[in-house]
């Protein structure tokens, strides 16, 4: 998608500190960080949305959930624990229209998620 | 798992308020809801954590996900928008060792998550 900020950044077109990447799923670091760890994993395909996903193309989440928690462990975080989030729409603040999957750790988190 | 309270909702030993069900998945409504729609969604097989899925068992989180797109779908709030919460242990609040996927909308949410 030409005009997509994180196909962009898949493409390399534009740089991010990037933490994992492999054939389908790219990580890196939010750039305004909300905790000690905050990672975006993404999709390289272009999905706008999470409620994009069905039944066929649902492991694509489960490829982005298996990345946060390898690097949940290496990065020393998944014993305290950490907090995965996923914005779909505006009210939830979705601010980049390119599927992606936070993970925050580093530090306590309270409730309600936002 | 004998002493696990989701589980027991899973096996019907205890009550809630369920909003879903297929031979694979539950979803329930929170007994705290944090939003105008807060369910639970949650597989009916044991899972501690979200950390316990590997390439191999990741397709329960993907079959999680697609559920909650539906509920949304379903209960109007896809459109305005929802946010898709999993804890990870105690420094992300994890209440109940079984996973569970949140599934909150209605309202808007702010940043950071928690």
């Amino acid at each position: 998608m030409p005009d997509c900020l994180f196909c962009k950044i898949a493409a390399k077109e534009i740089p991010a500190k990037i933490a994992f990447e492999d054939p389908h799923v790219l990580a890196f670091h939010d750039l305004h960080p909300m905790a000690p760890v905050h990672l975006q994993i993404i999709p390289k395909q272009h999905i706008a949305r999470v409620s994009d996903l069905k039944t066929e193309n649902a492991e694509i989440v489960a490829r982005l959930v298996v990345v946060a928690n390898q690097l949940a462990a290496e990065r020393g975080i998944a014993e305290p624990g950490y907090r995965l989030v996923i914005n779909c729409n505006p009210a939830a603040g979705q601010s980049v229209y390119h599927l992606h999957l936070h993970l925050l750790g580093g530090r306590s988190f309270s409730w309600p998620p936002g």
